[in-house]
């Protein structure tokens, strides 16, 4: 499998598939799965946790297996959650940017890494 | 776009894009990604605390477009921290799978909710 | 030790000199230790993944040990957070306690696990 | 209240009465409370989203009310959770230095941000 040529229904069959094997549907609420997926994405911060910000991409070769292993399993939370709550992912994630392109426009936080409401009006 | 017919490369591509036209590279290192992606993990868990595990099924169609706009900035996130470190996401996915299925074989975890070092030798 | 006769600045002592004698300043920068507790409360989080949420309190009793570790590691992390940043924690607390008290009114939210934000007017 | 004159058992005390006057009781589970320390944890991070490591230290700073509220707010977190589940959290915390010690000898660990599992033997 490849990003150029996977597409995001493929991967939640997968995730759906998993997960009914094991019949662990009545364990996969919201609530729960959300619960999940923060606890996956600590586990990948947990490599960087002590790394300088630029140190990083150094720590992510030396860990890389660790690495791939932690953003899979990020997505597979997201999937399963989404998987469970018919969100289709890739419409939400569209709507979204535009929303996002929005409130970050161009001219205003160009190289500048602020939250939006920090942005001067 | 729709689950069915989009690749991750495409989403990726949109990320890249979106970063590189606000020249936020210089901030997208893994850590800092790495720490996006549980504070937007979070969020979408916030939705649901106060919800019991089972209402909050009902919880998401109640809050409809702040669900989908935070499973949105998830895989934002993800996707970019993928891009920023050169990662395949879907051949982290695949290689993972196998991981976690020998983790967590069908027979020892049907209908059991246990992480895997919980499990009965 | 015990929580009627220690205070905070007993154990923030403890945790300086632990710090200080491992020489572990270079590496509790704010942004390092705000990312540990985060990582130390989504620790805690996980012993009650899939546990319902009354159920949860079984759950305190079954996993005893680690549920007390977790709570200490969390608060170790926040000690350190206010140590390194010279910040009085019990007066942080009783500021915050003024607001959130006006935030939540009890009239408004008695009984009611609403946010602040979706508090009628 | 300072640090040097408060007791634990104070703080909680305050939490406990604040709750009770608002009759969340039936919404503090152990569960849902170990998802707004970790949300809460959350948000301080956020704080240091973009910062350098090193900068942090400035912006603690220039975000100085908001770096306050959000230790206040996970510190509220932590007591509740304690005062929900009869925990004595100096007592847990005494029990767990010993062990952190153990896990961390001074001698192998000193001016080294390792975690414990990657430490030689």
């Amino acid at each position: 499998m490849a990003d150029k040529n996977t597409t995001l229904q493929e991967l939640k069959d997968i995730v759906k598939a998993f997960s009914k094997e094991r019949d662990w549907d009545q364990f996969h609420t919201p609530k729960n799965l959300s619960m999940a997926l923060t606890r996956e994405a600590s586990e990948l911060m947990e490599i960087f946790q002590w790394s300088g910000s630029k140190e990083s991409f150094e720590r992510v070769k030396e860990k890389q297996e660790a690495v791939q292993d932690e953003v899979a399993d990020v997505l597979h939370a997201l999937l399963r959650f989404c998987d469970m709550t018919d969100i289709d992912l890739s419409e939400a994630f569209a709507k979204k940017m535009i929303k996002t392109a929005k409130k970050y426009p161009v001219k205003k936080c160009k190289g500048k890494p602020l939250k939006y409401t920090e942005l001067d009006n």
